[in-house]
């Protein structure tokens, strides 16, 4: 199993002169066609090789990726749209060559609304730019999906964090996209109203389809107060049920937890290790309640009584702002810490998603499979979502190592999909998950070949992503 | 103008025979063709006049659905399916006659997985049922249109009502759908898991499709636990600035509000004349807080404040039960109030969204526009959203008086739009509002109709609703 669609010369075999002397006489040498300059548009955080596309353009406004959809259109040109390259499962990589189009200088505030809570944002703008402008106002955006991701990439990949169990991934939190579509065609997907039934929803289509239906120049997006008072929390458990049987507590409560994370053993003991913290080595509920001051504190206060009844030990909570910030960078560090295990290893981080009843069954068979394998995998949890992560630690240069990543890896996904789980949550298909997607899907995958047929013709946008074979 | 499509004469005149012949021969009897069953069939709760469709059946499960979209694919016969038969802009009607699905006893719940707040049932389920069916639980489905409609009519309009501020619509709560496809696929959009980012979202292109994409067979939604309290408050206002910028306050404050109405003078009034209430006959504020007690008690008080701060007086709130429900009693009776006002006029209730911060600037140039009109229309509004729906009492036996509300209706669904708001915020487009959706979208309509030629090239899925003219 080759999780590569095709390798670099093979892609570079590929001829679309056409396209690049029509760009070129639009763009001039703004047009990239460096090896540098391809070789990081194709490349994105993950494990996935480079796939270099055969130019790169950095766009400034819609009126230019309009003009460069036209000339791709016109020569049947892959276009592979470009945010700050953070995507886990190659859908930068150019798989068939083709243009990429790199938002990171498309990156206006267009407008905020504060009354109205929303923003309009074109796709380049980051969520910590995002978040550094709206503070004054005593707004936040709150999709944190750890990276400082691109708004574009974030819609493009439905991608959520930590923050979804309170606020939702964007999928609840785009208002409305503005999108050029394979025909040239310039869209709005709907108005700034909060809520709307006129026709299809556009909206929630664009939402995750990976730069396969069209090309975002700007995204209206919800935006929240920043809360007068954050409390977090921390708590240990013996077993990975107690843990999740807190969190389905807790739901069941109606406290309105705006984060909780689990971490496994070993995510505790990697975190030891870097930070030379000296948490207890078991599983472990990171929580934070957002509020007013007396109800953060109640939050904390009720969750502590819940995880007391489920097993867990050594609450600590804290309305501390600085205390609340370290146990969080405890958290972000994760990927950092974990590769003190195995400083050969490469990080491979994946997801899944189960309902949050079939969590811990799901959590502690894939801890099994992964010790059998004689692998060594940190696992970490949006557990309000019931989504988990494996960082899978790989030394690339070690086939049977990888051999058996991959196998652990398919019997994850399997297991996931037959818990009625999906197999990512967050991180998106791009071409690393495509098989799973048509197991997942069945006799859904041709509805959305259908509407990526009619959409795309000719299959310019971003082909080799999400669906196979058009 | 006309808003109705076609006559029932002109409908009974085209020929589905061979559909009958083929529907008979598998359902027997079960196929009704009397003309009372035809008619009601084809009306819906609004003034749209009935257009009844040539056939109706009962069905009782997935299979017997698939039957009938079989038969009608194979000879071409419009699909009309039908829940409660309460829509407000003619969705049920047969604008080109077929065959009506009527999903009354399809109406089984199928699963309460309590521990993933999550509920699968079929689309005849109605809303009222499953609260029954769910509060030994603990648990609630918190969309409340006002009328006892069914999952799956709600499901297919995008439905949302007064707890939209807080939990969302439909698009938010509709987690998976079974769908039976124009090519006789049965397609699950999704699985369980709360989130996914694996492939396009179908759920939310089928969610707001109103019959006309798939016919559904069962609906999974999200469900909440019943909050331990609750709170409700009264307040009232000398202008409908002082109510709207409350509420912008309230949630610029952070409070999760659960409801929050706004009900103008003259709604206050018909109130008073149906009840014999003595509210104050001004622009009133209704809300209601959801969480712990001490939370529930917090909210109520912190909103007291604020409301003062923008001129509300008159506060009054409670955590009693019977109080609660005596207010949230009143502004359900609205509509029945609000013929109380002109004992000859038929209720046409329309809707609009738009950001709040024009809300009240839309409703004033409304209101002064229905009174320039010499026409009488209460307005109430789910003013969280920006969501309003005008209740014009309309005496259609009088010509002149419906073209004037025509045209004032037309005048109010143009300022809603050029407000950057929608013609619908919850009622959908049916075959009322088509005109309204073409403005609205422009350039977008093109790829709903790409969409809707590709997975229904008949046109079979509830033709002449949504999209005109395929």
């Amino acid at each position: 199993m080759s999780l590569i669609p095709a390798t670099p010369e093979e892609i570079e075999r590929l001829d679309y002169s056409a396209a690049l002397d029509a760009l070129r006489e639009v763009f001039g040498n703004r047009l990239q066609t460096g090896r540098s300059a391809r070789e990081q548009a194709g490349k994105d955080e993950s494990f996935h090789p480079s796939l270099p596309p055969h130019g790169v353009i950095k766009v400034k406004n819609a009126e230019e990726v309009r003009e460069i959809v036209a000339i791709c259109a016109r020569t049947r040109t892959p276009i592979v749209p470009h945010g700050a390259g953070t995507s886990l499962e190659g859908s930068v990589g150019a798989v068939r060559g083709g243009i990429s189009i790199d938002f990171s200088e498309m990156n206006r505030i267009l407008a905020v609304n504060a009354a109205d809570f929303d923003v309009v944002v074109e796709p380049g703008v980051t969520r910590r730019q995002l978040n550094e402008h709206l503070k004054d106002q005593g707004l936040f955006f709150p999709i944190d999906p750890g990276a400082n991701a691109t708004i574009g990439g974030m819609t493009a990949t439905r991608a959520s964090g930590t923050n979804a169990v309170r606020y939702g991934t964007m999928r609840d939190n785009v208002i409305n996209i503005e999108a050029v579509m394979a025909d040239g065609r310039l869209i709005r997907t709907g108005k700034r109203a909060r809520k709307s039934a006129a026709g299809y929803d556009l909206t929630r289509l664009l939402v995750g389809s990976e730069g396969t239906l069209g090309v975002f120049t700007a995204i209206t997006l919800r935006v929240y107060p920043i809360p007068e008072a954050m409390s977090a929390a921390v708590c240990t458990f013996e077993s990975l049920e107690g843990a999740v049987d807190s969190v389905i507590g807790i739901i069941q409560y109606g406290i309105p937890v705006a984060r909780v994370e689990l971490l496994d053993a070993l995510t505790m003991k990697s975190i030891n290790m870097y930070s030379g913290a000296d948490f207890a080595e078991t599983p472990t509920l990171f929580l934070e309640f957002h509020g007013s001051e007396a109800s953060a504190r109640e939050q904390a206060e009720l969750a502590q009584e819940i995880t007391a009844e489920n097993g867990g030990g050594g609450f600590q909570w804290t309305i501390n702002t600085e205390e609340r910030n370290r146990l969080w960078r405890a958290r972000h560090d994760v990927a950092w810490a974990g590769k003190l295990l195995h400083p050969k290893g490469q990080i491979w981080s994946t997801d899944v998603c189960v309902p949050i009843s079939r969590l811990a069954d799901c959590i502690n068979q894939t801890r099994a499979d992964i010790e059998e394998s004689g692998l060594l995998a940190p696992i970490v949890g949006h557990v309000g979502d019931g989504n988990f992560h494996l960082l899978l630690l790989v030394d690339h240069d070690d086939p049977q190592e990888v051999e058996r990543a991959q196998a652990l890896h398919h019997r994850m996904v399997l297991r996931a999909l037959e818990m009625d789980g999906t197999c990512t949550g967050e991180h998106g298909i791009g071409y690393g998950k495509i098989e799973f997607l048509e197991i997942e899907h069945g006799d859904a995958v041709e509805p959305m070949r259908m509407i990526k047929r009619t959409l795309d013709p000719d299959n310019i946008l971003n082909p080799g992503k999400v669906l196979r074979g058009l």
